[in-house]
């Protein structure tokens, strides 16, 4: 009996996943509100009755898509920051994980900055309030290094200039390109604590 | 006749950025797919038929709305740099000036951030073409700064980081806000060329 209630669950977590990961393909390449349960059907090979088994509507599949890559980014960033000592090295940590994350779940990433609004605002509320997490965090890691010293506009702007930075880059990085996550992530690092001349120096071993 | 003429140039030039400001309010606030023509025609009180005698298609207004946007980014850019001495100084200016037009022209900017995708090919070009030479202009500044070492995919990740921070502002910043936008300008300046502590700084005059 348990070992059907195992089996059970467990093809509701496969199905949605691979809902999810089909639906959020098209997401990204065509866009939320261009992109149909039939396309959806199509791409994940199974029934528009299948998908409706387990989605109510379209916008539950955003949903799940949305607050799952929410979800990824803060599961264990707590405890992963607090075993690690040093605020500049949380700082590094924070980019080097964010860019990882982003750079493997770039159609969930692109899909949260594109069509997040077309969420019925209960949904919406729910992803933006792990955004605000998220935000909380590292803009906590920041406040540490400042000495806790920073007035609040200026760390609201360091907080989103550093996001800015991380996020900008699904407009141009190209991760199997010339810099790979970790290189582009110690740019972003050294452009954060240094300025433009830091990043230049990682190029110019004599400094 | 000549007078004639002039009238009704002046009328085109004048129809054709009112139903472009009432679209581009619409896109903004609802997306360009969600926004009918029967919204525009509300938006700017005039008739449908009205709207067609200037514009073809909606994407022809999408199209008229992000070119003019980019024409007013390029516009002048170059001969202003020209007459600034000093590479920071043309940074620092490159910076204030792109903060000033994003905040005048949110609607603009926030569509061309969203909705450029949904122009047909040969006009995405276009605006595509006008992003490139904006890019180019910015990249050379850096690069004059950087005493023309900089190793080019460095360059690259220097003007997007930069760009990053300048565009991201979209999803955080007010500019009705505490901080005004020549601030948020210098704020960005000083991250870029000397890394966070810079901004703390500013408020910082004891150091």
């Amino acid at each position: 009996m348990a070992g059907r209630k195992r089996a059970s669950y467990e093809r509701v977590v496969e199905k949605t996943a691979s809902i999810g990961k089909a639906a959020v393909g098209l997401f990204r390449a065509k866009g939320y509100l261009e992109t149909s349960m039939q396309d959806i059907s199509k791409a994940c090979r199974m029934s528009k009755g299948g998908i409706y088994h387990y989605f109510a509507a379209k916008d539950r599949i955003l949903f799940f898509v949305l607050s799952g890559y929410m979800d990824r980014i803060l599961e264990g960033l707590e405890n992963e920051l607090f075993a690690i000592a040093g605020p500049e090295e949380r700082i590094r940590f924070v980019i080097r994980r964010h860019i990882r994350l982003y750079t493997r779940y770039q159609a969930e990433a692109k899909t949260l900055l594109h069509d997040a609004n077309c969420l019925p605002k209960k949904y919406f509320n729910v992803v933006a309030d792990k955004e605000r997490k998220y935000y909380r965090i590292v803009s906590g890691v920041l406040d540490e290094f400042f000495g806790r010293t920073m007035p609040k506009k200026e760390l609201t702007a360091a907080t989103f200039l550093l996001f800015g930075m991380c996020n900008w880059i699904y407009s141009w990085y190209d991760p199997k390109g010339p810099v790979t996550p970790d290189d582009l992530a110690e740019m972003i690092y050294r452009m954060f604590m240094e300025g433009c001349g830091s990043i230049k120096n990682v190029h110019h071993p004599s400094r």
